[in-house]
């Protein structure tokens, strides 16, 4: 590879997860931290040509202004990155900070206009920092599941209704088109629609860019995908499973509303079924516990029966700073996506189910074998 | 495959585990019973061409000599099997315990002697019921770890330490040496030595039999098996792994014997550093708890660290009914070693490592790496 | 204490917990069972002049006419009560279960009929088995949150109702006024409305009778009513404080109509604001898991701050039988109240509080004073 | 109460649990902390008539020269104390640090030169800060289990067995002598032998002064002592009861030494069957994972049975950070010690129970009944 250098794009720029991202970005780039929690630092992807770690810019749009360093601080208190760091990364974080575009919210421009504007500042940030490829990455504030709409169906629909005035998309899906309108990939981080409807699927084939998604897989849902294959593997029937997920910080907040709340909780129930071969019993729970903060706390039951019937139980409490968690996918994410734009692949990038908890156009939610795809993909020649 | 049948000579027999497997071969055979908990009736196995479930013929030594059906009630008020159960199998259950034998204790009679003893009562059941093929499996209690002995380096040395009068064997590698020397194919399904000695390892090659073992993976160290590789795959560094392992039973009071618990504690240990790739802290404790019987209850607790070095913790408590877990495994490696048998297969199993907590020859301890290497070797052409 | 007789008088009578009941009195009279889990056999109740518990004759109403000893059966496979012991009571069992009435659901009849039908069972049962006294016990399914009517309000208000034709009471209420119109006393057991409506609190002063509830108090929240004023008497400030019950069987189905849950989980989360003297952050669920049957498991997850702020976190996993914890409270319960009525006592039994979640005209929730406050009442000469 | 001071003398003065107790009562007197987890601030206790916050004096000894504001700064990075909190509490630190001598380790001086140095240190501390009185609180590392030795009987054995040149005490006792010969009151918040001697219980009455102790219940053992009753209240017949802690920091390591755990583990096991009434199956384990530093993570499983004999089982997670929790005890010691000193009260304070998980000359160990004793010691005129 040669100096190319990639944009990293983030909507939702000044929230927990991009936070962390930049400010691990600097770190390590300063040497002043370890690799833990890189997938694609992993031997297993040494194969793969990856972009450097230091030729990752970062840019984003945000609807909030609060300065990075801040939220930083915020961040170094809650003890989701460490004290000592703060110090080394403030000039980085105000770089990154004086890249930070204002995002959208519905209301105010149209949807064109939006899009258009959105796909200007991405431009904008490409040359400014002569960036040989762009990947937009969503880890925004999850939006109400939203309404279907006949315009979702296809990108003449869409336009359609565009030009009739109406403003049929959520706001992920706003960014996701922006996305593709500046020629970059789209990840989606979040359970939002994003690129996940017809309309932006043409669209990102025309603009000849790959995406992928949905939602980071970063707990609870994790410990799942190994698990239930674990089960399967050895005869035992799975009869219930029940998990209660208790989460503070602004992602606990706005899971706290029961709108996002069920897009969420749909994206974690998905998955179970399909590894398992049967559905199986039992709610799951996301609470706001404000108390918490990034901290995320997951309580899952299960019963199975094995030999004659007897009957079993399993339980784990698994307690993860979930943007500790997610900060590093993101990175491994845009390193991906990069990669699929240098190969030129276009469309859904079925390969990286391996990081979420809803994957795109894949059934396959088992770890290990989500594994196997993503090893063979990043690496074949 | 035509109408042979084959044996399955338990050494335990009159144990937990022993007793789960011939109620529940019977109560299959009777159509009362479904088949949860058996891998090899998995439909990943479905290809391979394993003996049915009503062609197996028990039989076994012990040195306790209370009733199959005696030791079937008490399972059944514990809840390892269902009441209803036993009215169906009690005629199935008196004709197997017809066909057991008083087992070998140190003392009484001389290692040689003990050999050609339970051997012949090994050929004389094989005649008796016609069978093709025996397995024998080690499912007696797990004895004290062996003391070294410069009779184990060889079949030669151990011949000649035989000759002078010595007794330099375990029971568990008595019974081996019996079982080779009748030709049977045997499983170690316990921490015990059994087969694990070069002179054992030699027995098995003049007698050209296949053997495998050891520790049957069924708690704890089964969830291990798929949580440590998770956590690899996702570059989180784990940094301590401490487990407590409560149980009552039979087991419970031989594993409260602190050397037999060595043995097992080793067992367990083993495999999470090789998984993980470094050393781990954390003890692992096994304590009698009378109350508990057959229910195991394990907690393990983990910290790791993620990105940015921030530390993390999951704990899982897994309540697992030993004996129900144990004995379809039993009967699959029964039908596997038989396959082998079959093959014309000579000495150690290395593709049954799925089954347990110390693989033989085999330093691959995550389990779908073993289910892979199981399945294709179980379906092979 | 003469050789008086004392009526239990069940509704919900074939339910679990009565079921639970009737098998266990029958079985402690055969003297075929130890006396745990019962209060009243307590030393510190030594003092209290109780009926003996062969003195105590079961009858009830239920809506549901299945027989006591299927409904035994199907608790022994559930494992809530011993095998062993149905053999024992089938007699006893079929006795009870011919003085079972059938109940009263909303429709059929008007409210003042199924009051005076359902007095007329107490009284009929007190005569012909020769009753001194009855306790009515309310153990019959939890109903949905009874509308607030303003014919509640008093005796007169319920009266001029009923003459106009209409239907205020929820069933709960019925039963509540049909006790005290046959001079028995009654306890809820349940969430139900029950006794608590003024006009029903009058009805119970003119009958003269006393009247106690609400609700059981038997898993989580009991674990509670010690844990709340631990944190309180050291000081320890309880930030958070969410809990997850998972339970089977009939009760779990009941619950799992969002109507009757709501009346559950209020009068669960009651009592923790008061015992900490300040609101706390967190949900309860109650979900219907049908494979965990009478089992109920339920975990807490409270988080806390010591000194100098530091966050600190506590969980527990309380796995119970229900109707095994709560059918020695009932006779608990039947006793005590038996004691009340034969002083004389009218009205609210304050003095009841250890045994509810939502104890009756009591702001007292912490366990050890209200088993102060039992202790002095009942020894009290 | 008028302007006096009061010296708290810590032994141990530099560990965790001692400069958590330095740092909060500097912030809390700078008016930068909330009064969390001090039982003395409680409203139970406002009748008492204790030495204000701020008139505390800190002092001790230690063998170990560290400063204290470095160990605050580890502290404070490892989450124990509020990093915001350091600056504000720098120059108190080092002024408490100019007051700390160097302790006694056996060999280099005799005993009794050593208690001599030592209550000189006591006394000088006294002089130079113009105190009304000294408690003297050991939190030094916890000592292997100390050998019986006849000069223990009596003073007058071992003021023999000195004269002869022995040195029969392990530290702990030679501080808590050179405490009364000081003339100040001693507590031991540790498993240590302190005053617990009959030859020291003379000294200090000779002395005229009281002491206490011992081993701070502050985690797993103050979750049995409302736990155990509970279970006792109800009739609920514990079968089993074990435990494991995770701990690192000075105190894991410590206790990692097989015999400092036997003194630990000893003195959290008495209790348990006091509080119950009879004997209880598990064990207790305590297992030092250094990853873990201040925060124990303590698990116990423990299983009961119910009415006709139903087993049941809870089991809890207590995840602390043990100086959090140690030190506001430390200070509540300090100031009902030197109430007990200005009342003149001599000998074992028995009434301070509540505290300690192995309390002097006491079998109460159920917490409210503790609560309710120390309520009425403190409060009473
Ligand atoms: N952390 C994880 O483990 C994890 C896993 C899976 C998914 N996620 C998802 O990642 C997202 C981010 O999580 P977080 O903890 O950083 O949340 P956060 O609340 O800290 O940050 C969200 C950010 O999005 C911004 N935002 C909101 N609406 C916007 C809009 N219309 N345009 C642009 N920015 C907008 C907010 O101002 C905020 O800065 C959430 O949707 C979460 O569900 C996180
Ligand atoms: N159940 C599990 O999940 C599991 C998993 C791994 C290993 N194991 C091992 O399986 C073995 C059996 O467990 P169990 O629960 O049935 O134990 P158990 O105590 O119920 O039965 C052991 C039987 O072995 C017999 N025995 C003892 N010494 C013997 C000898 N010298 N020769 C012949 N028989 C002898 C005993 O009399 C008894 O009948 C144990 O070694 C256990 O460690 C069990
Ligand atoms: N078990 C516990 O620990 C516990 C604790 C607190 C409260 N409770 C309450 O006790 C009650 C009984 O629990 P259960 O497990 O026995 O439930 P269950 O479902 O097994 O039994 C309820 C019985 O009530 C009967 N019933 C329903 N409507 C009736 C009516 N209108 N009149 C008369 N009978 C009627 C049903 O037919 C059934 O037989 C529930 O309300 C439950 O919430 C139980
Ligand atoms: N923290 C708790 O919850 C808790 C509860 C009960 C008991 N304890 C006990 O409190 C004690 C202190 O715990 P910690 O966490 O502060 O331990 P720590 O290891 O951080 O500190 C112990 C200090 O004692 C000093 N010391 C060792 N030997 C000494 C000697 N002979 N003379 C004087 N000083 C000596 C060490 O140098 C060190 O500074 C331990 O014994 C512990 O078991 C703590
Ligand atoms: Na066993
Ligand atoms: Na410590």
């Amino acid at each position: 590879m040669t100096d190319d250098r990639t944009g990293l794009w983030l909507v939702g720029a000044r929230g927990s997860v991009a936070t962390t991202v930049a400010t691990g970005l600097a770190l390590i780039t300063a040497g002043g931290a370890a690799l833990d929690g890189l997938v694609t630092e992993h031997p297993d992807l040494a194969g793969a040509d990856l972009v450097p770690l230091d030729r990752i810019v970062i840019g984003g749009h945000d609807v909030s202004e609060v300065a990075l360093v801040k939220r930083a601080a915020q961040l170094a208190d809650a003890g989701v990155i460490p004290h000592a760091a703060l110090g080394l990364v403030t000039d980085d974080l105000d770089r990154a900070c004086s890249r930070l575009r204002l995002g959208h919210r519905p209301g105010g421009e149209t949807q064109p206009e939006a899009v258009d504007r959105l796909a200007a500042d991405i431009r904008a940030f490409a040359e400014a920092e002569s960036l040989s490829r762009v990947v937009v990455v969503n880890v925004s504030s999850t939006e109400p599941v939203a309404a279907d709409d006949p315009a979702h169906a296809s990108l003449d629909a869409l336009e359609s209704a565009w030009a009739a005035g109406e403003s049929p998309l959520p706001p992920s899906s706003v960014y996701a088109a922006a996305a593709f309108t500046a020629g970059a990939a789209f990840i989606d981080f979040t359970p939002s629609t994003g690129a996940r409807l017809p309309a932006l699927v043409e669209l990102a084939e025309r603009a000849g860019v790959p995406w992928g998604g949905s939602d980071g897989k970063t707990g609870e849902t994790l410990v799942k995908s190994v698990l239930a294959p674990m089960f399967a593997a050895r005869s035992l029937r799975v009869r219930s499973w029940a998990g209660t997920n208790l989460l503070g910080g602004g992602d606990g907040a706005t899971l706290a509303d029961p709108e996002a709340m069920e897009s969420k909780a749909r994206s974690k129930a998905r998955g179970l079924e399909e590894m398992l071969g049967h559905p199986v019993d039992g709610p799951v729970h996301i609470d706001n516990i404000a108390d918490l903060g990034d901290w995320k706390t997951a309580w899952d039951h299960l019963t199975f029966t094995g030999f004659l019937g007897t009957r079993m139980s399993m339980q784990f409490t698994w307690q993860g700073c979930d943007s500790s968690l997610a900060a590093p996918l993101v990175i491994d994410l845009a390193r991906l996506a990069d990669l699929a734009l240098r190969r030129g692949e276009v469309g859904p990038l079925t390969a990286l189910g391996f990081f979420f908890k809803d994957p795109v156009d894949s059934r396959e939610h088992r770890l290990f074998e989500q594994h196997r795809i993503l090893t063979q993909w990043a690496t074949a020649s």
